[in-house]
């Protein structure tokens, strides 16, 4: 677990950093990238030994047998979540944004609309509008730089022409971007909201292990009275750095709605890699959690280098991390337009980000850092943002 | 490539090896697997070498930049099938079941035929009835132990109701099963018969690489005048024995139908897995092509036994594979019902294979058998099969 050690990523067909330049502009020689979220370490030892163990016996036929996987599946959320699953809930989906496809097609129809309270994950509004349905953005309130329900304005812009056409609801718990690790109190908020206005409820916890120290995570499974209309997600992607393997569990307690979503499932032809089980069934393990622990600490002290060095610039505001690894930073105290503050960023700082406008309403003065990388990275990043925007000083 | 090498696959999530019991009650102890299509056997070095560079490395983030992954797949057409292909023409899906249901999803709606020429793969049936799509059979003729068009009876059927509904055709090029490789001839009449009745025209042929010596495919991207309704599907999965990776290309040279498949595989949120892109990669090179060669010898050799041996025994007929190694056994002569034969094969031969009627109208008194195992298995089988059905001698 040696995550200062920094690995050399280009040219080994990593999107983070070979398509930084294509997309950006932001050299691959010296830029840094802290957009896509993946991070810049290995995962577990036991991952590692999963894929090692693939290559040394050499066959990779059709997956087969299934039970393993979805017991380390049910460990993992009983023992870190504290949710009791059952085998029969759990499909195995071609990862999240697969996931989120997948209860698109099976829960709505063409023209339906589907709630997003944003800014929020940019690849939910994508698969929602190339499916062919409509968006209702229901935008997060920022009260004193951090973001929360606002549940009495989405009342009021459901009982409109938008709340008509809407059928499902997707979260993001805990927030992408932001950070937010949402409190009891306000998914119950949420779960009251998505009966109120007769929404399938899709919970994305992508994020769930992904928690600085003091924050504890509440499943939306765990609310009561919302899981006849509650779709679950969760994968080992995004915990254990394996994005690659495009593997993701779509969990979904209530059996007719389950069956929707298993049709949809099995007319897409899709079944799973092997790789992404092998390497899940390794991650979801106590070595795999003394790993993500160890993790989350050294994210946190990333958090703590890039908060400390941002906020220090005058007109620059990252918000606080309760979870992820995704800082969220606030250009609008600058009185930039969106074009200089990316300029400088992109052009000055040679840092590749994610523009803040991708992630719906609310997210036009923002830019999304990515800081899951060796702190060296983090501390040269701050340098140069503080140089970049040195002129505010 | 020791071909004859016996590597043990029980308990390692092998679906061959480890499902036979669940599924056909056939022992994990003293069975042979010869059912779904994965062979027994390690794939090129070079393949390998991808896996093994993947765990060296030990990051398995985001897959970026396919140029390279491209340009492998252009040369193998053009070197291997003589086909010229664009980077745009290739989209990449979670493998070629899923690339059928793509093609289901995006260019028919719930209701529409499908056109199958029957026996064939099961996949295809299971995906468009799950779709709420008909199939549409249209009975290959079986004409001295071998498949053949039979476009006169099928025009006959497509004027009647079943061809008013019917919108697409899907191919199975070279045959699964019976292993026919189609004629230029045959090849055109099919074309003709997609424009006569008006039919998006999808080409499954993820056989292409495994032919018997002497033979040769031609792609039906080849063929003239059907490309404004084509859409092509191969995979180094079949070929390479890596069906675990999930990983196939369908390839549309017109604009306008690919631009219709790739909102349908936008709105699914598929990406493909970075595992099946590397070893598809190196496997798509001159030393894939060498083992390609030398496992297509050897599957010759296997062919030869099985045949023999099976041909022997009265009343059981193994049809002559032009391609692929998945023989199609027809039990017919032993005027036994298919309760009968079947029992004989899985509990006194004690081998797994694939029921005929799976595969659609014609194949009811059929068994299919997985003959891509070491040599010694294929003697094992045969001397089995000859015991079973010892008192018909």
């Amino acid at each position: 677990m040696n995550f200062d050690e920094i690995i050399e990523r280009r040219g080994t067909h990593s999107a983070k950093w070979d398509m930084m330049e294509p997309i950006y502009g932001v050299p691959a020689e010296g830029g840094l990238p802290m957009w896509v979220a993946d991070m810049d370490f290995r995962p577990p030892a036991c991952v590692q030994g999963a894929v090692e163990k693939m290559a040394a016996h050499g066959l990779y036929g059709y997956y087969g047998d299934d039970a393993s996987y979805k017991a380390a599946i049910r460990w993992w959320l009983a023992e870190r979540h504290g949710w009791q699953v059952e085998d029969g809930w759990i499909q195995t989906t071609h990862g999240l944004v697969n996931g989120t496809a997948l209860c698109v097609d099976a829960y709505t129809a063409p023209g339906d609309g589907v709630v997003l309270m944003t800014p929020v994950y940019h690849a939910f509004a994508r698969v929602i509008k190339a499916a062919g349905r409509e968006v209702v953005e229901c935008p997060l309130a920022l009260v004193n730089g951090r973001y929360e329900m606002d549940f009495d304005a989405w009342d009021g812009q459901m009982s409109g022409p938008e709340g008509a056409k809407a059928k499902l609801l997707v979260l993001c718990s805990p927030h992408n971007p932001g950070g937010r690790v949402w409190t009891r109190a306000e998914l119950e908020g949420v779960a009251a909201f998505a009966k109120r206005h007769d929404l399938v409820l899709v919970s994305d916890e992508i994020h769930h292990d992904l928690l600085m120290p003091g924050q504890t995570h509440v499943p939306m499974a765990l609310v009561e009275g919302i899981e006849d209309r509650l779709v679950m997600m969760s994968s080992t992607t995004k915990t254990f750095n394996i994005a690659g393997a495009h593997t993701g569990n779509v969990i979904i307690p209530d059996a007719a709605l389950r069956a929707r979503f298993t049709t949809r499932m099995a007319a897409m032809g899709l079944s799973p890699n092997s790789f992404g089980l092998f390497m899940a069934e390794a991650a979801y393990s106590p070595e795999g959690a003394a790993w993500v622990d160890a993790l989350c600490a050294y994210l946190d002290g990333n958090r703590q280098v890039f908060d400390d060095g941002i906020n220090a610039i005058p007109g620059l505001a990252s918000m606080r991390l309760e979870a992820t690894y995704l800082s969220w930073v606030d250009f609008a105290g600058t009185g930039m337009e969106k074009a200089e503050f990316t300029d400088r960023v992109e052009k000055n700082a040679r840092i590749a980000v994610n523009h803040g406008e991708t992630f719906g309403k609310g997210g036009e003065s923002f830019l999304r850092f990515n800081i899951a990388t060796p702190r060296a990275r983090v501390v040269e990043a701050v340098e140069r943002m503080q140089s970049a925007f040195g002129d505010l000083q």
